[in-house]
């Protein structure tokens, strides 16, 4: 009796304070030992449990509900492996830094080490890929261990979103019985007092800092953005306003949310994965000062060119304090939120008495579209093509979620930018295959008329996700590009190996994926042309649920008829760069 | 060209190294920055190589493959997440004792914690769960390098079987350009020079020690011998030499191997999973000794009729050095081989003058056996009735994989010893319901005719492991019982709970395996009736390759049926005893 009274009031506390610092989302999988908190927050008013059978999905699922909700979601499982397959979407998250709280059922402390059932060490389970562990205390319904449950929480929620956010791990030991009282309000709402605030800090410089910088920036003739992975409208609009100031062009990730948006700007550069893969073009571009904001851009391209400009200089602006700059060039690391940083810089620059460096910039890019848009002739069904027609075919205000590999890099070339507003996300934390499918389900709960672009080998490494779908009657769009194996690897120097690349990386599997749209109720299409395709996708936004449409290609054309293009489109701008000199 | 020669030297050192310490099974999942290895590997002549796409399931499959050949088996990844998938396998096999020897590749020094793609943290990666870490040195073609590569190999295989067996975990920074010369013998075989040896120690007791043990032994009139979890028929017939000597009965967990082998002895005790469920019962079944070995056995009732033995000798015999005994009452923990120490005892004792203790426990064992046919009666399809049936159905030297959950606990109620060879596993490390199918899989490489007997929800997680049924055209047998959800929780307190017990525990799916089947090429078949599935059952090895038998279940009506025939059974058992007495 007292026993349950102290997993009833403990555990009480600590879900009252979740709702109470905004951790309304919390995705559980069924377990036993997990039962006092799965209670509890079934109980909860304000808190929304999301059911998810498989913890690999459900991390995953979590984290794509915090990144469109822009805010920490909870995770709750039992004791053992359970706890082990939430770790591809806990290191996703810390290098992708969204907030989790992830909260691990266990063993009390005498059934530990010592052979009893599904119990494994689970102490720092995730590594430095947790921001933070706790080792709980046993419930205890004193005065002493309530306020522990509740600021711990507090803290919990407060370590994951600040900056750099990332996932945040919480172990709770339970002894049996393991049943709460239910029918408990007196452990919810008002009775347990206001909650916990932490307000967080904004990181800027010293105003003598603030004025070096802009005095750096403005000396520079040829100065330019790259904005890679971020997601704030508030930087968006700032980082825009700079560029048009100072005449700066923004070569903008697909994941910067710049290029479709009500930001989108002219000053935006898209394509720049095609122009910047030719020498004669790059010797044309070569910037006297970088800013790089947000992670690293998925462009390859993009990472050789800034690789090359030695003699520039790279300013990488961080709020989140970190070192992503893998090409070794950075200059100088300016640990500032970046919002602040643009707005201070705009504030107190000159306006460019020239916008020849940007209209360069902007004829490349304007050829290079127009190029590009030959993919639209293209007869048979094309990955690239694909993504030039989601140009016209994404609903405004809708999602759009690809995966890892082939997907970002095609989005990347052949997705430009338009006043369109669609989101766009991709799991670029450790840019894993795994995950994608509940990622985007995730996504799918919070913005509505969301698609997914996987691959074939994406889609079967997380098609436990689809469950989630079902289940939870989602609503989402999933355009599988089968073309029967790893497609990016036919991009690699190992294609050229006869022995052993089909069994290493072709991996050819021969699914038929209309089985697994029928094992979770999906409404499935194979378009056999490019109307059927238009006519699917479309139609597909008419109807709420798990759509599938399967887009089948080969491989090996893929690689040619992108390496024919991209040849095409710089033999065109090289001669264009020409005629301007 | 310098650069290749170290990549070739270097990685063909360390897989000659790896052929030549015995360790010939690898399973690669595809990836890049991998190809170095995996292509060494395909080269090799004494290795081979298994295929897995989702890393999650490569990991359980290399742990069944290595559980049923008793030695260490390879696996290898590519960077990033992939190798977080292997985290539950690996925490698995840490838990169970089984060699594994864990290959991620990662990407160079340079490329570490800058933002770039697929590079997570993988110092240390499994934490705990690893029993030796290496981060190993850049590839180079210097005698020291080459040196290197093969001592950490021979190294680590030897850290992967030393007592107690498990996990260890080789990273392997590679840097471009990531492909090898092939053709190049010269760094396979004799020209290497001889293997590193590694002659592993059997730990054994003092003559003194020996002699205490075999006294304190001896004094004791009622002494049990309790076998869990282990795989060495040099200790069976050890144990059983013992137990038939001085006249301990030796109750048996399924997963002993001592039910179902040509150790089969009268002295092996079954079904005391049902009769150790009641107190008038165990009352006449007090030891005032227990020798106990291996792992903690499944049944519940067991371990709680330990617990209770306080003024009882418990003897934890562990050649691993190990802490297994969570019920609390071990009085001496004995590190020594278990076979030597059976023989050891058996030596110095003198035959038992009596049997009356073992021919009750007999007496007992036999009478519940005979309650627990009556569940062959039943006419509707029942989950215990099935292993029932399996007695009967499993072919001689065939192989058993049961599920974590009800089937490892139906298999130890209702499936009773014989002298038919059944080789039995289960995932008891951390009794995960994940990545079974991959595990029973891998078995299946190793032990012809395996047969996996799983429920719907643990079939579910690990549906991605079929994939490599499909691929590597394996062949097996797999019994879904499909009682559409979580059936254990029926078991627990928490379903009495009328508001959230099938959102939280209940978690029915709905899913039609037959998809799933199609899916994979699944030979499929629902029985309706008992005579169908012995034919469907029967049958199912006249064909190779991958077969689902899906076996509908209530979970309600079996909970209701396994307690009505227990507490008959007691009855029965607490009459006899009374007439005995």
């Amino acid at each position: 009796m007292q026993h349950r009274e102290a997993l009833t009031a403990y555990t009480g506390a600590f879900v009252d304070e979740l709702a109470k610092v905004q951790i309304k989302h919390v995705v559980v999988s069924p377990g036993s030992r997990s039962t006092p908190l799965a209670y509890m927050l079934m109980e909860h008013p304000d808190i929304q449990v999301h059911m998810n059978i498989d913890e690999r999905s459900a991390g995953f699922f979590a984290l794509g509900l915090a990144k469109a909700s822009n805010s920490p979601v909870g995770l709750l499982c039992t004791s053992g492996t359970a706890a082990a397959n939430y770790y591809p979407a806990v290191v996703e998250a810390y290098n992708s830094r969204v907030p989790l709280l992830v909260m691990t059922a266990d063993r009390p402390h005498e059934l530990r080490d010592v052979g009893a059932p599904q119990a494994i060490d689970q102490i720092h389970l995730y590594g430095k890929h947790a921001k933070w562990f706790v080792e709980m205390a046993l419930p205890e319904n004193t005065e002493e261990g309530l306020n522990y449950a509740r600021t711990i929480c507090a803290r919990a929620a407060a370590a994951a979103v600040s900056a750099p956010a990332g996932p945040v791990h919480l172990n709770f030991p339970f002894r049996e019985p393991l049943i709460p009282f239910l029918n408990e309000p007196k452990w919810f709402g008002e009775t347990m007092g206001p909650s916990i605030q932490v307000e967080q800090s904004i990181p800027i410089l010293s105003e003598n800092a603030f004025k070096h910088y802009a005095d750096r920036i403005s000396r520079a003739e040829k100065g330019l953005i790259v904005c890679g992975g971020m997601d704030s409208a508030e930087f968006n609009a700032a980082v825009v306003s700079l560029s048009e100031k100072i005449g700066f062009p923004i070569l903008a990730d697909p994941l910067s949310q710049l290029r479709s948006s009500s930001f989108v700007s002219e000053t935006v550069i898209d394509t720049y994965d095609t122009f910047l893969r030719y020498e004669e073009v790059k010797e044309n571009l070569k910037p006297d000062l970088i800013l790089r904001f947000g992670s690293m851009p998925v462009s390859k391209a993009l990472a050789i060119f800034i690789k090359q400009q030695k003699e520039s200089d790279v300013l990488v602006i961080d709020g989140g304090a970190g070192w992503r700059e893998p090409t070794g060039t950075a200059s100088a690391y300016v640990y500032c939120n970046e919002a602040v940083f643009c707005r201070e810089i705009t504030d107190r620059s000159t306006p460019s008495p020239s916008f020849e460096w940007m209209d360069i910039w902007k004829k490349v890019r304007d050829y290079t579209k127009q190029g590009l848009l030959r993919i639209r002739d293209i007869k048979e069904l094309d990955e690239g093509k694909l993504f030039a027609l989601l140009n016209d075919l994404m609903p405004d205000g809708s999602g759009l979620f690809v995966g890892n590999s082939m997907p970002v890099r095609d989005l990347d070339s052949f997705f430009h930018s338009s006043s369109k507003k669609v989101r766009m996300f991709c799991n670029r934390g450790a840019n894993g295959i795994d995950g994608v499918v509940s990622t985007a389900l995730g996504v799918s709960t919070v913005v509505d008329n969301t698609v997914l672009l996987i691959g074939d080998l994406s889609f079967f490494h997380d098609m436990n996700g689809l469950l989630a779908a079902k289940l939870l009657k989602l609503n989402i769009t999933i355009v599988v590009v089968n073309n029967d194996g790893g497609g990016i690897f036919s991009f690699l120097p190992q294609s050229n190996d006869e022995r052993h690349y089909e069994t290493l990386f072709g991996t050819p599997h021969g699914l038929n994926y209309q089985h697994a749209a029928n094992l979770y109720g999906a409404e499935y299409f194979v378009p056999q042309n490019w109307d059927e395709f238009t006519d699917a996708f479309t139609s597909s936004f008419n109807n709420r649920g798990l759509k599938v449409i399967e887009v089948k290609t080969a491989r090996e054309s893929n690689v040619q008829k992108h390496r024919d293009l991209w040849k095409d489109v710089s033999r065109e701008i090289t001669s264009l760069l020409k005629e301007q000199s």
